[in-house]
């Protein structure tokens, strides 16, 4: 029994850092003690967020937390992230954020002054996304880490009728967009965190998507399904969507948006820029024939300028996907592993 | 100005353990700095969840943190807190739970068999609840306090047409009731963590509230105000209405319904059991004429069976409770003050 447990746990039993590194780690973590322990239909798809019937009504809830490290880096903090991350998790889901609950849990120490800097950045981050935070908790915990701030933040959103996403209604010929550069977000915490300097600042991508994908579906556009690229980056979504719907994937490198001090950042520190984290960074999934008015949408708004379709779905024997490089050599681009991604939310 | 901040905060412009009490100095960091960044009307009631509209419906949402210490504890754990804390939190604003969302803060180094058995203990008190974890999030941060495991639950809930509490709804005359014993659940925890033991171990009272509740509203009982009595006790909520609705309070000690054992560790150890966290306890309003109908249904639920009428509301001049003692003295109920609140949840 014990090496049995030494190899599913990779720990001797306990939890290592990479357990919530968003890679394969954290997927047999969830798989083999959450979901074994508290599975459910709605818990056990895995999606940013659950569907609930409420009356007649559908609504959307899901939850984030957040522990990022610094609290402050360039283009957002801790309480813009949160914000956005899970205004993203319901929009994504195809919903329409009609509020958020925010938990707040405070290091002892932590200045009042930063915390209300923090504060003020969450209700910009909310008018932002033109939702409230209409309910709370704050706790306070002994000083250890210096760590300062830790938040949740929880969201309900309305799921309109005529919106059904989903890995189910993903086709082989399916089109597979994103808006723009990758890696932002990640870099920028990570540069901070090294003391790096680069001529252009390097700044996260921190953004509410609820209007550019209210945008998307009000054009009427059929999303197949959608999925912001956080932790676990563009390749984390990509292998996602292969893996659940059991078809190969063809990904062009050169259609990949990416800013090029972003990327010799993550060239200096040794990351692969597609499993880098965004905050701001939608994949959406369409059938073909949408695809070109898709992209056209997503250009209009503000956050979708420099949006690309990089690939496409088959029906292939072997659900994985193929990364054609700019040399024209292909690659497998495989789901990142817990330890090489560094937590950035 | 440097002496205006020190006594706004008490503390130099840090944010210290008392700010997190649910006592007097957590109320003003909550007016001054949360409130003041992110107010408005929904935030602004600080009731325990806030009420949302979706189409024809009403929902409510909450969020709750829980950082307790120990883990593990008589009668229960921070898994069974959490879903019991969020079920309560949504069954005193009237509402029905649909599902709770679950935010896993794990300090590396935390036992995987310990996690599992939270995960276990989460589920028994979800399916006790009749609700579901229907979404999560799963975060891994550096080994620090050795606490383990910091927990985030939210929760939506259905506000059926008929059901409507608030301070508004309170009247002079109005009798005020509480379905159990008080301050088992903090003496609970406070004994394990100064290594008491008593003859008659001292066990938390931990309980999801929603059938218990939802018995009363459908016996047709036109409940003004309910409150679980948590963090700041019974001597919180108490306080609180008094203070929200300007009218004042009589309770009678003699009716107060609490255990010896837990009587004698509040003693022991120098707590004001009137001030002492509970997790399975509500303080209800109810009109004179509702309120032996409401205390026969409350006692005919097995969380009910010692509960007790203990007080009467007044329109007095002066907005205060007033505590007639054991021995026919009066003393002035007071909302709990941050530091002499351990931090039980």
């Amino acid at each position: 029994m014990h090496t049995v447990m030494t190899s599913r746990t990779h720990s001797d039993g306990r939890i290592t850092l990479a357990h919530g590194g968003g890679g394969e780690l954290m997927g047999h973590l969830i798989q083999e003690h959450i979901l074994s322990a508290l599975g459910n239909p709605a818990l056990d798809v895995l999606t940013d967020g659950a569907v609930l019937r409420s009356g007649t009504s559908r609504i959307v809830l899901t939850t984030d937390s957040f522990v990022v490290q610094p609290l402050e880096f360039p283009g957002g903090d801790i309480g813009r992230l949160a914000v956005c991350g899970t205004v993203n998790d319901l929009a994504v889901m195809g919903g329409r954020p009609l509020a958020l609950s925010l938990g707040l849990i405070i290091e002892e120490g932590l200045e009042i002054d930063r915390l209300d800097r923090m504060l003020r950045s969450i209700a910009g981050a909310a008018s932002e996304a033109g939702v409230a935070v209409v309910t709370g908790d704050t706790k306070v915990i002994e000083r250890s880490t210096g760590g300062g701030l830790m938040l949740n933040t929880a969201g309900v959103a309305a799921l309109d009728d005529g919106v059904h996403l989903g890995f189910d209604r993903v086709r082989a010929g399916d089109v597979v967009l994103i808006n723009g550069p990758i890696g932002d977000h990640g870099m920028a915490v990570m540069s901070v965190r090294h003391g790096l300097e680069f001529e252009t600042e390097i700044v996260s991508d921190a953004a509410p998507l609820n209007g550019l994908i209210q945008s998307v579906l009000l054009a009427g556009i059929d999303v197949h399904f959608m999925r912001d690229a956080t932790r676990g980056g563009l390749a984390g979504v990509l292998a996602d969507v292969s893996e659940r719907t059991g078809m190969s994937m063809e990904v062009h490198e050169s259609r990949i948006p990416f800013r090029r001090a972003t990327r010799a950042a993550a060239e200096m520190l040794g990351f692969d820029l597609l499993s880098v984290a965004n905050e701001g960074k939608v994949v959406l999934v369409v059938g073909a024939d949408d695809a070109g008015r898709c992209l056209s949408v997503l250009r209009q708004h503000a956050l979708g300028r420099q949006a690309a379709a990089i690939g496409t779905l088959a029906a292939g024997t072997v659900p994985m996907v193929e990364l054609v490089t700019t040399t024209g050599g292909r690659r497998v681009v495989q789901r990142p592993y817990g330890e090489e991604l560094p937590r950035i939310c």
